[in-house]
């Protein structure tokens, strides 16, 4: 699991050298792969994933609700809608009950900005094709037309703005059920009627209105890159958007792309390397472990609790990635109070914790586990050693780090510096305090000049 | 208004002549002209028209609903809105009350074949941009994903030729509110994004599913036609269309156009030339003298009666004109029983009086007054005198007829041949039977080897 | 089927005189059934019938809707519900829908005044329970509570008052589904729960609120009248009520009144004596024959026209009856079209032959068939011989009228008094004139100073 | 704060004493609140509260929307209505979507069950009229003829009791908008229509039918108990009802009632005495801060936290209360999560701390603040003093046990007896254990053999 920092620092540097020397990026994975990654992205760690649409009008199962419906008929979609709607009701018929009457994005962007994230990002527009903006390519089926009667991707945006976090957008290349999308399709993506009329002038669209900071592309899986156009698309905002210097792409873009071509990687849903990677990852999760989007029937012990959260975030830090956390508003426009609650969680801890997260990267080394389970992250001769176990005593061994005589040890926290004692090839021992009531379970031991 | 019968001959002719020899329309109005009228057309006389759509939900006011309310404005309609909907409410969450649950295509069929019409047209889409079948670019605004869940164009039409009727679709050029549409307009129709995506990819589509035997275009006035490509979808139509060697279309194909180019002409809605014209036309009335969608408080007093549907009828055929007339259904899928009523009406009467209709034309004279006001129409040697006022005496005098010893002079729906006697210098004085009753208040004299 | 005038007389004057003596009538039917009938309502001889309520809303079947649905099950209500809504929707669930937007009480009272209507009965409550005015005892289950948030009993009385019509409540004794009725039948009638708690109180408030000049019992039949308490309603209503000296009622009390205790005979519903009976009577009648109460997709076929409506009207009056004729408004607040044409129809034909209806009575012959069949109705020495048949001949002749050197005969709506002869033993011969058209497709013959 | 227990238990005996005596209650105050509560109630000391009706429908403000809305016409629900609703809207157009899809009583027994509680108190009818159950007397204005179309009280008491659990029922006397109540009030209470056929008749069904252990009474203080009837209710349901042995009431049964007649005392909502009562009562208190019923828009801040809610629990204890916990289920049937996690986060703190809360009684000192604050409960000679701030060092002071040379001190959850040593007069110094990690922030010293 240990991997020399020079030898990542070398090969970011190339990167980064690649593209000063560039004029402009060309439409091939070659040349766009190139592009370094705004420095922004790697120094937040903390997103907020939001999934916001139709689906969150039924509210049952997730928000591949008509897919599981209709595509797969899955026989628990099937009887809930023969229990609950007339024959014949469909899907776009949810669309007028998506009502966001209790939106408020200020508060929303409160909440968000109190769980320490530094980035936004909504659904645009799920795999159901409505968009939650006034598309002109999505007449009667998206926000303004319908349902909220409102411009949700631009109203979130401006609250998340004035709050200073950064805003991206998710957005489905495939559409489920796009009779133009189908017929594509059916064609062995020979034809790209679909692309030519909504994928790409929604994407293109979406840039220039909202200037996203971060597109989370996604629905990419059943059809080429050359189907999609997205290198057309990916030169071009690199090249001549409004959001060239700044915006950050993930890595679904075409099938057989994810994992290999793009800006960071996201690789599957809810990725889990367990080890460092040679490129900038990212794992997304959902509070609720069944649903990116609202559920009305969730159980509390569907949900992730809120140790749970912490560690997720503290392991993905320490392995190089970001951690993008997914809540699912109600159609009112409510954040539920138990993911505010998880949200606000998370907050307090990074209150104390968060410069061990924050503009850190990964150390020499990643883990360890000399009294409990700590993760480690760094920044320059600091290094911070987390650990989501109470270890029940009063010392504690750390075996990577290498100490001198000047050596600080603190529990972030705690007011006074521990006393420590190194060990004998490396690491040290520490005098633990009584630990602060801490409702992450998570704790901090900062370890100021060591190697 | 006396034409004499063979210069309107030789211009036909002519016209017909070009059309046997040219191999191929071109794409311009002096080719597209020039194609002779399927003769089906002339022949029929009487259609019904029928406008349903989503408008058929509010029902109110007219079928321009979502135009008078948003676009002009109109108080009548705002107030008619914010009196009965939440505030927000959109014309698209009108769709999934559109629900057509009673609608039985052959029971429409039924009341049209008893009308004595020989045509049906349908509004495949209005002015709303909802089509009446799946089209699929019109994804979630059309009545397969939305309201009735079905085909009604497809199933109509189904219903329509079982009976032996000709099916005819309307079909909207522009759309108030399509934001492709808009925007092209807002260019000044430099751009054509509308017509490329969303008006030809429908029409083309219309053609190919259904083979209209008629297309009545409309909605072309704001833009010349060199934006909607008519021209090429015209030659496309009547050289290579499934439909080329029967089908008919009407003269709105952009501004400028109606009354000068096309097929049959239409000129302005409830057009009434008062003489002849030397190019087959059309007027198409509503019953409901307000709205051609239903009203869903509509007045007796705002309806035609059937004495006056039926002198429409007469004075239009009688000027060599066909007669389309609308009613709409309700938002349930019927036919209200008023419609039915004037519908079986007419039926009843063209039982007795079709012969001086169907496969008829104009005379060298159309109306005189010697009695009361007489319409005329005329097969061959045989000529009728229509008149839509009880004279109240027993004789019934007519100027424009010759006769000749072998004249013979009938009431229709009266067994026996009438006494008559020339006049001096022309025409003939015919001694009256009791007027059967009828409530249509019409009735037809006939007369056999007249000139 | 031909009695005596005078013993008729003297039976009605028996009856009268009782009442002069009695002081205040008791609570029994030998008391009540003496009263004499107050005079107008013999006068006016045609009503309308407004059955309204929340079986307006699924506008299927019939007014009877709820019990077909869910007491008889039948299967077309059964797939209906289905079909078309989600299971476990109930009848309830349809009140929110009674919306009577477009109610105009002014505009109802127009169309009844101009039908020649001289009283208008609406159903206060119908089977189903729910009261269209704000009954204290129907909570949550009545007009202004629900749906229409409108008092429809107080308001249409108002419209139809101010057109100087009289004013008449349907009210249902039984209420298929109110719990505590059902719990009084399972007792067998024993107890009176119901009775004391609702039907009661209702009928009490309705009386004291909108004083009725008729009241419209129903749904009396499967209790006896001492469950009911009929008795002492009407003996309060007939001796101390504020409409104690005009009110009429009908014969609906309880199990066994009908057609033999009360006001007047209503007996069953659409009752048709075929003779002269020896107390007033009323038949009630649905231009929908299917229906009383709107139906949504009602067909043409279904309706009775306006001969057949004017036909029921002429015999009814000869054989002493009144006419009452149902019209169901739509949930919406409309009567249809297709009613008001009727209603209008019948309307104009009473504008000419009105005198042979309105303050009539029957004639010693009721009937005879001499020429074509005519209906007698008689106004002291004037006798009106109506017929429905055109007998297509210009003379009629009449076997019954005993004529004077004085007789004058006339056709209603022909200004000149016509030609006749008197035939050997009785009756006479008269010269026709042409018809005049008439769309109700009847005629009178009116004689003075014939016996 | 000292009362001694002696004479607390002489004045229980007393009243026992009475109760054996005396063969039956006779309906006044001095005898029915002679009766002696059935022990269970006080040995349970932890109950749940639903507030479930129409309101959970608008889920906006409280419970009391529909008087906020008409009654008291507070702009912030006028508005809310205004904003979200067509205009006529009424409260009772909600009741269709009180849908309760999700509703499923194990589901709801288990979290009530986990949360330690041992009875659960549900709203049978609240202000609003709305029974939860199918009330005769509240035709299609009850949870079975309406929305949910399901006895919800019956229900959900199958499923209380198959876990053991002890089952209540809420009923509110009064009915803001009951017409019979209304006329009632505007008498000045002299006529009791509405007592007479709604809330009497229906107190007496819902005792019948579904037995409960507990009648929650309300509503009750705009009248008079004469006016309510309240004595012969309560009379009859200590003599002769099928729970005259179990069941426990509170004290709320007319104006001027509460904290002085009854059974238990609630005396004002979320009672807070601060000392020791003489008789045995009960805080109710909602999770929300803000409303009983459920609120769609409720805010984390809003909601009282785990720590509080235990904090409340323990004090009331201490204080010889109960504790009446409300949730409010949504209208689809589900608690939220946030509720559940409150809920299972105070029954995990029981499974540790329980034995210091059931079947306690107070002890001769509630509380005191040697060292942090603390609540004492006591069983026998076993006294728990029960603090909810960290000490933050490692030895606790008590002043008032008396301890003797067998005194055993515990913390509860730590297997281990603790080192203590008594202080000079009374009182004793305990050495604590690191504190084990508690989310609900409260931890219990066990102190056996002390007085």
């Amino acid at each position: 699991m240990q991997v020399t920092r020079s030898q990542i620092s070398l090969f970011l540097c190339l990167l980064s050298c690649v593209s000063v020397i560039g004029a402009r990026y060309t439409p091939d994975w070659t040349s766009l792969d190139s592009r370094p990654l705004p420095g922004w992205y790697d120094e937040v760690k903390f997103g907020i994933f939001v999934h916001w649409g139709v689906f969150s009008v039924p509210a049952f199962g997730s928000e591949w609700f008509w897919w599981y419906w209709k595509g797969a008929q899955n026989p628990d979609y099937v009887q809930f809608m023969i229990k609950n709607y007339p024959p014949g009701f469909s899907y776009a018929d949810f669309a007028p009950n998506f009502h966001a009457q209790f939106f408020d994005p200020d508060a929303w962007a409160d909440i968000f900005e109190a769980s320490g994230a530094k980035y936004v990002v909504l659904t645009s527009k799920h795999h159901e094709g409505f968009t939650n903006w006034g598309s002109p390519t999505s007449w009667n089926w998206n926000s303004v037309d319908d349902g909220p009667h409102r411009d949700l991707v631009g109203d979130l945006g401006n609250a998340i703005r004035k709050k200073g976090l950064h805003y991206g957008l998710y957005h489905s290349l495939y559409e489920w059920f796009n009779p133009l999308y189908l017929s594509d399709k059916q064609s062995g993506f020979k034809t790209q009627e679909y692309v030519a009329r909504k994928a790409m002038p929604e994407l293109y669209d979406l840039v220039s209105r909202y200037k996203p900071d971060l597109i989370w592309s996604d629905g990419d899986w059943e059809a080429p890159d050359t189907y999609w156009n997205s290198t057309e698309f990916l030169a071009w905002l690199y090249n001549d958007s409004p959001v060239k210097d700044i915006v950050v792409v993930n890595d679904r873009w075409g099938n057989g792309c994810y994992c290999k071509h793009g800006g960071y990687y996201n690789c599957a849903d809810k990725f889990n390397p367990q080890k460092l990677l040679n490129h900038k990852w990212e794992k997304c999760q959902s509070v609720d472990k069944i649903s990116w989007g609202y559920r009305r029937n969730m159980k509390l012990s569907e949900l992730m609790d809120l140790p749970e959260l912490v560690q997720d975030l503290v392991y993905i830090v320490a392995l190089g990635g970001n951690y993008l956390l997914s809540t699912g508003p109600t159609a009112d426009g409510v954040i539920a109070p138990v993911f505010e609650e998880r949200l606000r969680g998370i907050g307090a801890w990074l209150q104390i914790n968060g410069e061990a997260i924050y503009g850190t990267s990964f150390w020499r080394v990643q883990t360890e586990n000399a009294t409990v389970p700590v993760w480690y992250t760094a920044k320059k001769s600091t290094v911070y050693a987390i650990f989501t176990t109470n270890p029940m005593q009063n010392t504690f061994q750390l075996s990577a780090p290498n100490t001198t005589d000047s050596t600080v040890v603190t529990l972030l926290g705690s007011p006074k510096p521990l006393k420590w004692a190194p060990l004998q090839s490396s690491g040290l021992m520490v005098v633990l305090p009584e630990l602060p009531f801490s409702p992450a379970y998570a704790w901090t031991l900062k370890m100021e000049g060591v190697a």
